[in-house]
């Protein structure tokens, strides 16, 4: 049976890969992705025929898919980090109706992998060790006064929160702007870090205040963290305990 | 020099691992974890060493590789899922100030694993696929109304929301509890899913309406989740858009 394999390989390097994509990226007759990602592939997987489109060509990357799964072959489409992190899952499941007929059955499989929120977060130390969310900055097909709201309302809640697409060439000051909203509700010295082509040549990290994170320089492949009220900077290292002290546990007291 | 490596695992089978979690197993001399993850690993590494505590007695175990890392041993501290997601990184390097002197200085390396969020979305589809929020409803270490507090402003985020730790023997009406509370604030018929056992033995998987989670049996091994207002069941899988209809989007209508 066709089959068509979305399988996120992780922040970049082969060794951040489960066993389970490398199988899948070996039994594929062909590999679709974004040609960045593609390109991340070791030389080993070099020689697989291969089929991209461009940054918001998605819907194409989708249906190459299914053209290319119709001819029997095994698809595996590549997603960096994980495969359903605003990664390529939905998109694909949701164009299968149109492809999935009586007489026709492709099978999709969805293989998870590492996502940037704790590929990076390793790197910083424990940024996210409790209750967190990911938003992403990019307002090509989110409202921007929806992901206003949602940071607002993270904030309220105390999570970590973690940005993917801080800022982009078209989106140069996203990340000061979100900053700026963050600032109306959160102390200055609220311990952040950013961390910036994970798992790629050129990785950098940084650990700073909400105040400092406001003019760091970002792009398509940062992560950004803002810690809850209980995160600290320890030996340059961006932690969030377990919980909450325990005073405050006992108390029941209301955030 | 001494080295502790906190490695998250995956959901359990060697397959979900990544490569440099695997180098990591391979050479460590001596493995520490809870026991239930220890006995996940393959026969292959059933002949290493380990040391284990119970379920509540994380300090102690971070402790216990503290000793044998001053004994000049390479030690992998196992955490089923990711190293940083309600796992022993944090209580690790918090507790590193007491162990590193100027004498003796123990390396700390953080890996990530495929955090059960993410394997559990791609079992059930693509739920996670836009903005979202993870959530313990453990409290022992968090104020059972700071738990609350977050659930209903993720609710008013419209965040996809991931529940970790949804029901335990102790806490066996939890997942009930933070059901009626959503119940106040979203429709019945809100898409939701839940995951048992991702990666092990006894994997289940349903996909239901949050009325109908309300009454589903849940355990310490089982993820949660709620999908946002565009979450749908399509084909048996649930499925969240990586963003919201154009027309929403054009207009900059609030949410």
């Amino acid at each position: 049976m066709a089959k068509i394999t979305v399988a996120g390989m992780g922040p970049g390097g082969e060794k951040q890969m489960t066993g389970e994509v490398l199988q899948a990226l070996e039994a594929a007759d062909i590999l679709v992705g974004y040609q960045t990602y593609l390109d991340l592939l070791s030389e080993r997987w070099q020689e697989k025929p291969r089929l991209s489109t461009g940054m918001t060509r998605e819907e194409e990357r989708c249906r190459l898919c299914f053209r290319e799964a119709a001819e029997g072959k095994q698809v595996v489409l590549l997603c960096s980090g994980d495969a359903g992190v605003y990664g390529m899952a939905s998109l694909l499941l949701s164009l299968a109706d149109e492809y999935q007929t009586e007489k026709e059955k492709i099978e999709i499989e969805i293989l998870p992998g590492v996502t940037a929120a704790t590929s990076g977060a390793a790197l910083l130390g424990a940024p996210i060790n409790h209750d967190f969310c990911c938003i992403s900055l990019s307002d090509r097909l989110t409202p921007w006064d929806r992901i206003e709201k949602r940071l607002l309302l993270a904030a309220e809640a105390d999570l970590v929160i973690v940005l993917y697409n801080p800022a982009s060439k078209a989106r140069a000051d996203y990340l000061q702007r979100a900053c700026d909203l963050l600032l109306t509700r959160l102390e200055k010295e609220r311990a952040c870090g950013l961390v910036k082509n994970i798992g790629r040549a050129g990785t950098e990290k940084k650990v700073c205040t909400l105040a400092e994170l406001r003019d760091m320089p970002a792009d398509m492949f940062t992560t950004v963290y803002i810690g809850n009220s209980q995160t600290r900077i320890r030996r340059g290292r961006l932690v969030t305990p377990r919980g909450y002290p325990v005073e405050e546990a006992d108390k029941g007291e209301r955030p």
